[in-house]
């Protein structure tokens, strides 16, 4: 067989100049989440076939990468589908393997837990310019921690660390996913319609609501419940009003704490932030993910033209593992997307050391080389970056080849 | 299907506290090889079929974690044998992912290439204690220099953070894939047994000279030739005179710059090191992987009972992939052993902040919380790790518990 030299379709092998801007934002990540109280955690990237299809997964279930079992268990002649011949995938999100982690850990862990997780996810999308198929994940989570305390460290950590990595004008968008229920059920759609008017609601930035009520009523809901459903999203603002209206408003079908809960995150939030950025509530917004069970919440920024994380609370998929329900609040950050812009934004490291090469002459004799060799140790240890290599008959390329690289700094030395 | 508590046979979850110990080690690797000119890159997890089956993988290529062909190109009904089904696997190691890369990107690439990889490898081994299926890998490699700068620097490079680490007294063995060949040539053994005569020379530590005599006896080999053999065994030491010795008594065989290569490779090393170790020939070193192509080295270290890194020269792998042989060196590290060592020495990581714990009494006033978070947020400028957490009933317990993660000062806020 030929040996391939392009990487495996979809994913990608990453240049040093990349590697650079991504061990810094790493660095900084763990930093800034650990001055929170997070802990970093990891879990294998292979995970159990069953878990991973348990549904708590969305549309990623379609896109696993299966592991094939090995020696005596794989039966090639007798199998009758897929599913008999594999027994283990590729994670495609943290939050599965996160649960299960709990699960089997809850005793030798603080409660709450504080996880910090840092690692590849990987999915068969389509193959798309920007999206891979292998993408790196950056995710807190605060296991057993009912009370708001939760969301708003979440938010407050997640746009600390945007803030130390120059991010500004950006939007933390929020809402609550049982206020969105409580909409539809206060329109008078019913329970079972409530996920189709979510995924139509959730086009509104694209379509906006003349789109929405169009889509609503080719799927035939009643045009008095379109109405009403429609005429809650012009009275209400983006803002802590919207969030009072909403309680007043929809007294009927809302409990008034899930309102006044929003309300002190981000009034808490706007209060504490230590980064340029404003929150807002959203009450149109309704990430994707059924899991979710309380507020919910999605960083806006322009320069993406879109999301760059969300999260949100999802108290009951813990118990799918234990038995028992545990609290549970995460918030991600799009890793891949934040290190693409800053690449591409010419990013400067700040405190990055100085780079100085050592040009030695072919064929030194041992003594000279023990005295560049020593030179370099020491420069070493007071932190410079020295890189001994040997001189080239280009000379000047192999400088400006250097300087490509990043070194400032040219010592040669000669054999005589 | 029932959702698994566990994770796959032989992969283990991280807990926070070794996770706490590799993030320090992790750190100290990055920083201290970028001071010798490292860049760090990465390649994808899954790998081409072809390539992990290249036969330069050598064991491990049986122990692939193979990844099923997904939609129209998986056809189970016509799959004959198990590679009909597969197209990619888990990489089982860094370097031929590492090969690939490099034939790839030679031209977006500085040569010489110093390249660190750390990254998950996969390999399908019978669980045993201590060992998994998943483990961390972390490589340096100098890719394009064919003089023995490369041997030198990645030697000076593993040793120096090894140092940093707190271990002493270790040893770095060293030997030559091609005076190893000699040894056999002078002793009159055909060519086509070498491999042979090594994986039994191999174990020259447990069975001792008498026990390789009786093996190669068994084998059948001529007697004058094992004679012959382990008499210079016997003579050479295992110094720079030891190598002095081969240079003289091999020289039908050996070219003389192999030997004083090596020569130059040890007194270098030994007049530059930073840590307390020693270096020493060895010439019944034979590193499994028949990828080598000249130096070889690994370290051993009392503590572990064996080998906790190696690797050599393996000018003949970039080749496989472009069609012209690029000079390689690379030096693994074993980080996983490292780790836990470390975790088990009960390891203290320099300079870590100081853990604050803010216990908050339950549904404390919107205004309260702001005072403690903005309390929070200073903190946290100041470089504290601060968690914010609720009052539990128990608080003795929880303080406790919070003393076992780490934290040592305990602020208490209440309602009024």
């Amino acid at each position: 067989m030929a040996l391939k030299k392009k990487p495996v379709t979809g994913m990608k092998d990453i240049l040093p100049a990349e590697m650079e801007i991504r061990d810094y934002v790493i660095r900084l990540i763990k930093e800034t989440y650990s001055t929170f109280g997070f802990s970093s955690m990891e879990t294998p990237c292979v995970e159990h076939i069953e878990n991973l299809s348990s549904k708590q997964g969305g549309e990623n279930e379609k896109l696993i990468f299966k592991i094939l079992k090995r020696g005596e268990k794989l039966k090639l002649a007798q199998a009758k589908e897929e599913s008999d011949l594999v027994d283990g995938g590729l994670r495609y999100d943290l939050t599965v393997p996160l649960c299960r982690y709990y699960a089997n850990h809850a005793n030798d862990l603080p409660a709450p837990f504080k996880a910090l997780q840092m690692g590849n996810v990987w999915r068969a999308d389509r193959p798309q310019r920007g999206r891979f198929r292998q993408f790196m994940q950056c995710d807190i989570d605060i296991l057993g921690e009912p009370t708001i305390l939760a969301e708003i460290e979440l938010i407050l950590a997640t746009t600390t660390l945007l803030g130390k990595l120059d991010f500004k004008n950006f939007t933390i968008r929020i809402n609550d996913r049982r206020l969105l229920k409580a909409m539809a059920a206060y329109s008078g759609f019913a329970p079972e319609s409530y996920d189709l008017v979510f995924i139509i609601l959730d086009k509104m930035d694209k379509i906006g609501l003349e789109g929405v009520a169009q889509e609503l009523e080719k799927e035939g809901f009643d045009k008095q419940s379109i109405e009403t459903y429609l005429s809650l999203f012009k009275e209400i603002t983006n803002d802590i009003a919207g969030v009072r209206c909403c309680k007043e408003k929809l007294a009927q079908v809302l409990k008034p704490q899930y309102a006044e809960d929003l309300e002190t995150i981000i009034a808490s939030v706007e209060a504490v932030k230590s980064a340029d950025f404003k929150i807002e509530f959203d009450p149109t917004l309704v990430r994707g993910m059924s899991y979710y069970t309380g507020p919910i919440f999605e960083i806006s920024m322009d320069e993406f033209g879109g999301s760059v994380g969300g999260g949100g609370r999802y108290d009951e998929m813990i118990g799918k593992f234990t038995g028992n329900d545990t609290p549970a609040c995460g918030f991600s950050i799009g890793f891949e997307r934040i290190a693409i812009l800053l690449l591409e934004r010419g990013y400067q490291i700040p405190g990055s050391s100085k780079k100085k090469a050592f040009l030695i002459e072919k064929n030194m004799p041992g003594d000279k080389l023990l005295e560049v060799l020593k030179l370099a140790k020491e420069e070493r240890e007071a932190g410079s970056q020295v890189s001994v290599t040997i001189m080239k008959k280009n000379k000047k390329f192999q400088k400006e080849q250097l300087q490509a690289e990043g070194y400032e700094e040219f010592c040669e030395f000669f054999n005589r």
